[in-house]
């Protein structure tokens, strides 16, 4: 009778089945649960202190389970671990509020960061940690693996194999970690049918379907109003194509989300092509389909688009141009936010993102007081991957501009990712987004964190670009350089205004900080008319029709 | 007529499809492809120039659509462009001298790199790149993306679902990245059944299936005989386990394979008991199933391992042991290269291996002259993840070490994984394994590479570990220390004898470098009666019988 030690969690699974089976009787037919029953059902096989991952992506989201877990009887069901991509939901927060949650490891809470720094000011949460979405995934494999996971697919069939459409997003990576490691697997879906478009998740690895009353929650996270693009963002969209992409030869990459990147995509097909790069940068994405990028697309500039989750309103335009996504053979797109994370670290050449406040050492935070906001998947895609072997021109030019002239083991040659901070010296309600001290450091004695919350650290960061030019931070050869490199484009802030004026005239001199002159770059020439698509209906013509903005976006 | 042109994937796929059920008529069935067909299947469906994703595996090949391939007309099927994992199989270089192949990207080739560096010399292959495994997998989804994909599973049912079973390894990588941009999937089984004991891969994502004439190739390459451990091997794992280990209070890792790192396993249950270390280091495992972690795991140290593969007559013990295993519901294990490769990068604390050359930048590098072996999994694991942003003590001391007293963007605190690289003085037929200058620099300019192959980078290394004592590099201050850190515990090789012996003292003075002595470590004790298992008998019968070695290791 040794065995059984050994085994306990599969015993443990064995009877949270059988509770299961029940407590639900006939309202569980094979793996399928009846609506009614999914508070009986959590209450059933969840026991105090589990693990469980509930799936709140960056835009699907797992709300009917969520909601769920929130109606069960705390008595029963307390002090559960959660571990979840994104709180995005106020459900997220309120099995905090009744105890039926305590603890909390995630990696992004978008408009629950005021809410949360409430709640772990107050005591009612203990974060674990903040991670990068990659991150997480591979502690789930770790010392962060769910005892349950509650998880959103579109369709089930009666075995209950699962279709999770267009916006797979998480679910592979929590479903494999989930299943094979005795744990439990719970999944709404938004219908049940005979037959699968094609089979996402094996029925094997999926415990219970439950058929919510309501389609899943999906956010339309990556859709920019081209209407809304500045003559500003027109300038720095200009310069990061020239002073950037060009300047490396950048093939590979990814955009954060954002109407200065939105910019970019829809200057490709006009000032791109003005320039003769069609072909020579920007073939292969890893990116949500972003509306933004269909002039591109259509114009033939992307060979390739690998996508962490789908965009709403994509998905006639996707099934019509399947040669640029990854699609199954029913037509529709796999999205994969494990494996698209990956290629943003190991297989791209750049990483372009906004910032809301960079410090003079380059180390840049979306956190602001009062709010634990979170990473996402900026730290992985905008950090050095110092694993990567490949070379391409691009990472072998930002590589040796930064090795150049050094020694020592700083000095053995090698390659470097480009990661640009693409911001506006001063944003919304005149605050400046260079300063000297970064709100993360009061943040971190706020929430008690062990390092105060940067998102991209100075060391990481290759180019720095405001509406007042490009600071080349490769180039730097000392701090002092460095600090007044960020000066240098920093603008009218307090901290434009304190540079040294003649040591950053000598940066310019180096082409360490570029103008727009420098560039060739006229700013009268930076109008909205250079945009492929002015608004959102520009971007459904473009589409032939295809594109199917939601509601929200629809002005015309 | 304008959407056929932007489904040209999904076009040629269907052609594809059609032209193999022309050419099979009968010997296609279903998904199932008669054994004698294989070439027919090759030859119909492959077209010249073609990217392919040969299943070449770290311990998985498969081997009989490797055969396969060698034995199509290279007149009909030509220049393709191979990438896979692994060369491990003579087939996996003969398609290039046929004319078959013609371009390579790959991650490692053991013991084909003589050959493979004699066919780059003679222009008989162009090699694209040299790629960590992750890496390779994340260009699957960029710009390496194979068009037909040719993988290995123990078993396939009637409809083409696969159990892959304990190697499940890179296949889901593989197949993800081919099934989803419209290529076509060829599987290899070794066995049809009715009802497989679990789906790993569904149907829907496997175009065909060929039943093997013979089991597909495993190599056990993760077992070490502690037979063969030697007294000076137990002496560095004394100095691993208290001199870093137990510093740093180290609980997730990964072990590179060798008898170094199984002399450390093999030391937890004796001489970490001793220590009282238990539960304080070595919980969480991103690893194979290493034979010689069984004592530690039998005395309770381990709380969960995730793997990358399998290892051959670990089955049984597996299986009893399912709550350390990430297994399925069916008992057996669930390996993925790509899940723990992530784990490895993001959720360990530290990486540990050897190697066979360092230089006094701390570079270290497995490549010798006329060899092309690549890198494996060792750059992902053995660089900091500077994407991570979750603490743990081990990372924070790292960091903090690292960091103290500098300033600008490399004083921001942060964290930092360890990077231990454990290497005797001299290796076999008494190389220096310390030298000025590394042969990845000759071999280079051999191969025509961008860059020297450096498997582990100088700035990344955080530890070296050798007879004479520990390196601590995080504390070096200047190019000057750091090389005379790692002459201090070079020895008597050239290197060693160099060093500045008064700069040595100070830095041992410091507590950069540590001596067995200031360890608290008599060498006297580092006998082989320390190890908890000192044969392969002894291994087998702390498993209660369940672990079985393959033949050739069983020598009693």
């Amino acid at each position: 009778m040794n065995a059984p030690a050994w085994n306990l969690r599969d015993r443990q699974r064995r009877e949270r089945l059988a509770r299961a089976a029940e407590a639900l009787g006939s309202r569980l037919q094979g793996r399928h649960v009846a609506t009614d029953a999914a508070v009986a059902l959590l209450e059933a096989v969840l026991e105090p202190g589990d693990r469980v991952c509930l799936e709140g992506n960056n835009q699907k989201q797992a709300d009917f389970l969520a909601q769920a877990l929130t109606q069960v009887d705390a008595q029963r069901v307390h002090d559960l671990h959660m571990v979840q991509s994104v709180l995005a939901l106020p459900e997220h927060l309120d099995v905090f509020e009744t105890g039926i949650a305590k603890r909390l490891d995630f990696s992004f809470s978008g408009p629950q960061g005021g809410r949360l720094a409430k709640l772990v000011s107050s005591g009612g949460i203990e974060i674990g940690a903040i991670h990068t979405y990659l991150e997480l995934f591979a502690r789930y494999f770790v010392d962060l693996t769910p005892k349950v996971a509650l998880v959103a697919a579109h369709a089930a069939d009666r075995q209950g194999n699962l279709y999770t459409g267009p916006n797979t997003e998480d679910t592979p990576a929590i479903v494999e970690a989930t299943a094979f490691s005795g744990g439990l697997v719970i999944a709404q879906v938004n219908e049940v049918v005979d037959v699968l478009p094609r089979i996402d998740i094996p029925a094997d690895w999926v415990d219970f379907v439950v058929k919510a009353p309501r389609p899943n929650l999906i956010e339309p996270l990556f859709t920019r109003d081209p209407a809304q693009i500045s003559e500003i963002q027109v300038l720095m969209a200009m310069m990061a194509i020239k002073g950037i992409y060009a300047e490396y030869g950048v093939q590979r990459l990814n955009h954060g989300i954002g109407f200065d990147t939105a910019a970019i995509e829809l200057l490709l097909p006009t000032y791109g092509e003005q320039l003769g790069l069609k072909g020579k940068i920007c073939k292969h994405w890893a990116l949500n389909p972003h509306p933004a990028l269909i002039p591109a697309i259509e114009a033939g500039w992307v060979e390739s688009i690998h996508s962490f989750g789908s965009e709403l309103g994509m998905e006639d335009y996707i099934r019509a141009r399947s040669d640029v996504f990854f699609t199954g053979a029913d037509g529709s797109l796999r999205s994969n936010r494990a494996f698209c994370q990956a290629a943003g670290h190991y297989a791209c050449d750049l990483f372009i993102g906004s910032t809301l406040q960079m410090d003079l050492q380059g180390n840049s935070s979306t956190a602001t007081l009062g709010r634990i906001t979170g990473f996402g998947g900026a730290p992985n895609m905008g950090a050095d991957a110092r694993g990567r072997r490949h070379a391409s021109p691009a990472w072998l030019k930002a590589g040796g501009e930064a090795r150049a002239g050094r020694q020592g083991a700083a000095g053995t040659p090698r390659g470097q990712k480009l990661v640009v901070q693409m911001v506006e010296t001063f944003r919304e309600h005149m605050q400046p987004a260079f300063v000297e001290t970064l709100d993360a450091w009061t943040l971190q004695q706020q929430a008690g964190m062990a390092l105060p919350p940067i998102m991209i650290y100075g060391e990481d960061v290759t180019h720095v670009l405001t509406e007042e030019g490009i600071a080349n931070l490769l180039l730097c050869r000392s701090d002092e350089e460095r600090e007044q490199a960020i000066r240098g484009v920093a603008g009218y802030t307090a901290v434009g205004l304190a540079r040294d004026a003649r040591m950053v005239e000598n940066l310019r001199d180096r082409g360490v900080i570029k103008r727009p002159a420098d560039l060739g770059i006229d700013p009268r020439e930076a109008t909205r008319n250079l945009l492929a698509a002015r608004s959102m209906r520009d971007l459904v013509r473009a589409s032939g029709g295809l594109y199917a903005p939601p509601k929200r976006f629809r002005n015309w």
